[in-house]
């Protein structure tokens, strides 16, 4: 009953959470200026309808390396899913089937990527975060490859977990009962000692940060096409393409990574420019209402992923509050797009959109 | 004594409404991103004033599809006023007579547009939503040719119903006793059950949105001028243009459509350059002030709606509510006007106003 | 002790005046768009100080119609100050002369235009309000010339005046003892009947509003040079000039005449150009302080009138607050100028600003 | 526990202060309309991240005037630091000896700049602020040079002390404790009576103002490079730059000087374009955190300085305070470069950083 939108497991969540995992979750990094300002530009976007279309034949599919997908709604890769429900990915992964969704486990999922890949069905990738170690790095691989995972995602904005200073000051500590469900039986590098006068960041920290070499590296130690996430830049996008990667997401993690970067909505247009009309393109971060997956589409992108919803809809009501709120999106979705007189995917163009005058 | 200016209407009315009703008639659809941009586009615009002007020969006089009107100020068409007051659209026909308002009668009115069109004299047209059946929508035409009306304003920009999340919030319900005046003797069109893999947007609620054929076969079947309600876009206004139409209204239902699209008055000026001086334009959504008729008319206006005014006065005072709110609107048109050193309304020109700087 | 800066007289002023007589004083017109803009447009202006310049011969002298004033802040007419202490326009003047300020009396004042001047020194103005009848017009003229005024402010922006909804709301009254000095023994012009149809602004309020003829008239009647205020056009200003105008002054009656117009400092820049550097131009409307001064004169203006201010420093301490306020005024001005490294007046240019970035 | 971050030191800081002195070092001057513009402008530039890159040779190294500076973080020089610490000066020299700062000692301390050196290493800096006689600031070159002070920094924005206005109502007092103790046994320069008309600004205040005479006498008076501290124009900086200043720095004195006047961040870009790439300009003003120091070396600044964060941290926690407070700010700044993929200083260019769109 308080669930007429999508958006509303944001308030809701808040319910059914403990506070400071509610706070974790729902924050941000530093400031939250980025936090921020992926909402800000959703807003500052304007619909501008078409009228008298005949929209009947409408449908949201859309395809995506080569599969076909029923509307252009991902599930985002989130860590560590039993915070918010002890089913977790699960779920996660049941209400994706339920909704003909595209699914993205993460790396640290709690659950294992093989048991999730059993509640699923239909398109799922996973994201990779490179290990410490090669060797762990291809066990992931291998086992995304054997449990019949379509893509590695790789995120490269988070190679340092940037905390959120507002769920630090709530108090949260992930509980020790939540653990990285593949990542238990990987050896542990041997841990290194600075030397006087070098940087815990550059030569610590950043010591395990992937570089266009171990990006090269993997794409050629697996049979799967390679997605990068976190892209913000067009030099960046043009270069991934170039090198072989299969497609991006236009992403900054939900504000999580470096705080003060760009909207992903606001960097989209130079991106797409950059990459051209047929190359993957995907974004996510903000995405709120179907009118945002809307508004993502016409600035170039070919399908969204949401992230917080996601989370929060599991914290309400497990499998089923995913699959309701992912219903939700996609008909907010189609309902925007039949009175902005679009009945198809390719239909929602730049010229769909204006920014609000300042 | 409360009532200074017509706005002032605006808020009285909340002490004569139960709190729901107020609610579902002030709010406007998803998260009002459009009601808000409605009154933002009026307070950016300046208005820039003539000195010296003689204006002691002023008037407000206008000229729409071949009569000529008193002043620019219509009544917009506003679905069930018995909402407001028990004589709903009966007293604001009286009103609209009593100051020499052209009058827009809904089709979803309480009252028959036989009825209301007894207690109205002067211009008045029909506001015509097409109806499931084309019988139904002939019918609906037949009796406003009939009974006087003198022009058909096709509203296409409501085809779906967008809910208002807040009036739901608020625990709105139409109640039982309003009902549409006009359509209690309809046929209901069978139910259409949709198959496996349908949409219930596109399939289902858009499978009787009228196009651009259902528009033809009314512009066949009529005599009366058709205008449309709830263009935004150029493009969309040419066509129109083209097409046939009489005239168009650029509004957004007064942020009750599809929330996210522009405010009217920033897609005034497009619409009017794209189909030239002479073609019939009007305006509505947001007015609330005889300045923001004035800013309307500069930026290419013919003529402007108000919707929730009228509505608003009709809650306070009935038929002399109404009448009293065009009064105070009218009066502060001309003040605005003869501040502004313009003596009839092709003087409010657009050099007559400026963005404010931001 | 309260009072650091000019503007602290504001803030104070409300604790020496009746509530409704503070509202009516420091309000605007109808939503007080206009006196809201007159304050952003000072805050969005920044100084770009030069160093190393040497001040020490600096100076604030100003030459206007062939007079040297000490420094270009004088006070604005303001009708009635009896309102805000009984002595009204005679301690005004008595500030005046402390302070070496010109001085410009209100067409409305409470004391006689004679009793004000008696107390004066140095550049004093008169304002005149063209009256209903051309005989008392001509009568304030003639006394003000014999009075010993040096030029007459004709105000054009105010020919209805407009009512400040706050004010009102607050229950304000003109008290019964607050007349006009300067009027009482003019006859009233017999009242006119409307004909039916006929406007009430139009054909009523103003038929008494001066044009371009009447300004003519007055400068064929008088030997003082004429000045006029509420300038905000750029082709006003102009034809102004052509007509043998001797000054303009940029205004919107601090955003008491119609709202919604400009802030007077955005209009400036658009008005000098049009006029030439030479002619004189002043301007008022929200000058607080005395970097508010700074900025009016980069964008070109010759001077700038007080209005506010100097009503507040009267209520709260009469001639000796008038006085004061003009005193730290000044001193603000100056300081401004030595840090920003301009010596005198002229050196106060264009590239001495900048808009602050949105 | 309660410092997460370098900024954090601000908000604890109210704790460990009595209220008056906390608003002293906090406000701004005047209106503190610069004060909010130096946090604006930080807050409306973003970063944009490249991904891949191998920064695992990062550093932070960078020249200032032939001397290698582990960071490009400097300490402001600050008046007067007895107030938040009974070891002031002495205490921040020591915190800049731990973390290899850069140290600026003012001429206002509130230890003689001889026991200051002695606490310090690495590289100090004297600021200069030119005294009434010429003997006077001659003395304090000397003993500057004598004490192995590296550079003069000379401030020219603050020649009057403009004073905060909220200070002031807070009620501050400089406790007669806290002393200048480089100025002690300077002579006092003989009051001079004003004549009747003069300014106390310009014929009073400003006298001892220096001029571009008296940049030049101290620059043929001292072996020591001369850095100007306080330069917001571009046309300035080219003619520092040509009279053989060593560098520049880009300040509004924290807005403590001239309020109004623009963001020190907004200044720099203009002010690079004009001296050139290789002209040492530094930047203070506003800096928060390592991320505002990222910013403002993308606009063009080869190191910053810090101000009130040094201050602040002072008066938490003494020394260490000051010592944590750097080491968080770099490793902030070092966490940014790295997400940011700059292994560099010199890698941290303008197309790093882009407008948040309005
Ligand atoms: C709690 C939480 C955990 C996340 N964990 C991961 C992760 O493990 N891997 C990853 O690539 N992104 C992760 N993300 C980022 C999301 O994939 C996605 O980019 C982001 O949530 C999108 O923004 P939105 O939440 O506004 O929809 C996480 C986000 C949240 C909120
Ligand atoms: C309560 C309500 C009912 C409405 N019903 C109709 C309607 O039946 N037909 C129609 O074309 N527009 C309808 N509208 C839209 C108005 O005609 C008009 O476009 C809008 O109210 C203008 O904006 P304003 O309220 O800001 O003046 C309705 C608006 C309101 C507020
Ligand atoms: C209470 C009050 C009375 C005024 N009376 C007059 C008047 O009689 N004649 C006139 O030309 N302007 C009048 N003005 C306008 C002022 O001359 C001046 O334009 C305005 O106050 C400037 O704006 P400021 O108050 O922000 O300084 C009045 C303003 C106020 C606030
Ligand atoms: C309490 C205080 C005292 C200051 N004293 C001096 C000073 O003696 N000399 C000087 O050049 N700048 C002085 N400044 C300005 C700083 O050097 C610096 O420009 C400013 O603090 C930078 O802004 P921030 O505080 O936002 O970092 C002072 C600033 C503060 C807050």
């Amino acid at each position: 009953p308080d669930v007429l939108c999508a958006q509303d497991y944001e308030a809701l969540a808040a319910r059914f959470l403990p506070a400071p995992h509610h706070t974790y979750i729902a924050g941000g990094s530093g400031f939250e200026g980025t936090l921020r300002a992926n909402r800000d530009a959703f807003e500052h976007l304007q619909i501008l309808p078409r009228l008298l279309r005949d929209v009947t034949a409408g449908h949201t599919r859309v395809m995506l390396l080569g599969h076909e997908l029923r509307h252009p709604i991902l599930l985002a890769p989130l860590a560590f899913q039993t915070l918010a429900h002890p089913q977790g990915e699960l779920d996660t992964a049941r209400a994706a089937a339920a909704t003909d969704a595209g699914l993205v486990v993460s790396t640290l999922s709690a659950w294992p990527l093989e048991d999730i890949a059993a509640c699923s069905r239909g398109e799922k990738w996973f994201q990779l975060y490179f290990q410490p170690l090669r060797d762990s790095t291809l066990d992931l691989v291998r086992r995304a490859e054997a449990a019949g995972y379509g893509a590695l995602v790789v995120t490269l904005d988070a190679v340092v977990q940037s905390p959120s200073l507002r769920a630090q000051r709530a108090g949260f500590r992930m509980p020790d009962a939540v653990r990285p469900g593949n990542l238990l039986h990987h050896a542990t590098p041997p841990q290194v000692e600075l030397e006087r006068g070098q940087s815990l960041i550059f030569q610590g920290l950043m010591r395990e940060a992937p570089t266009w070499d171990d990006l090269d590296w993997l794409m050629r130690h697996t049979r799967l096409p390679v997605i990068v996430k976190g892209v913000l830049r067009a030099d960046d996008a043009l270069a991934l393409k170039a090198a072989g990667v299969a497609g991006i997401i236009v992403s900054n993690h939900g504000g999580r990574a470096l705080d003060g970067v760009p909207a992903s909505l606001d960097a989209l247009p130079a991106v797409r420019a950059a990459v051209g009309a047929d190359y993957p393109v995907l974004l996510d971060s903000g995405i709120r209402a179907g009118s945002d997956v809307f508004k993502a589409l016409a600035l170039g992108a070919d399908a969204v992923l949401v992230g917080r919803l996601q989370v929060f809809a599991l914290a309400v009501a497990g499998a089923l509050g995913v699959a309701h709120m992912l219903k939700l999106l996609r008909e907010e979705l189609e309902l925007c797009m039949a009175l902005a007189g679009c009945a198809t995917l390719q239909e929602i163009t730049a010229d769909c959109v204006t920014h609000r005058p300042a």
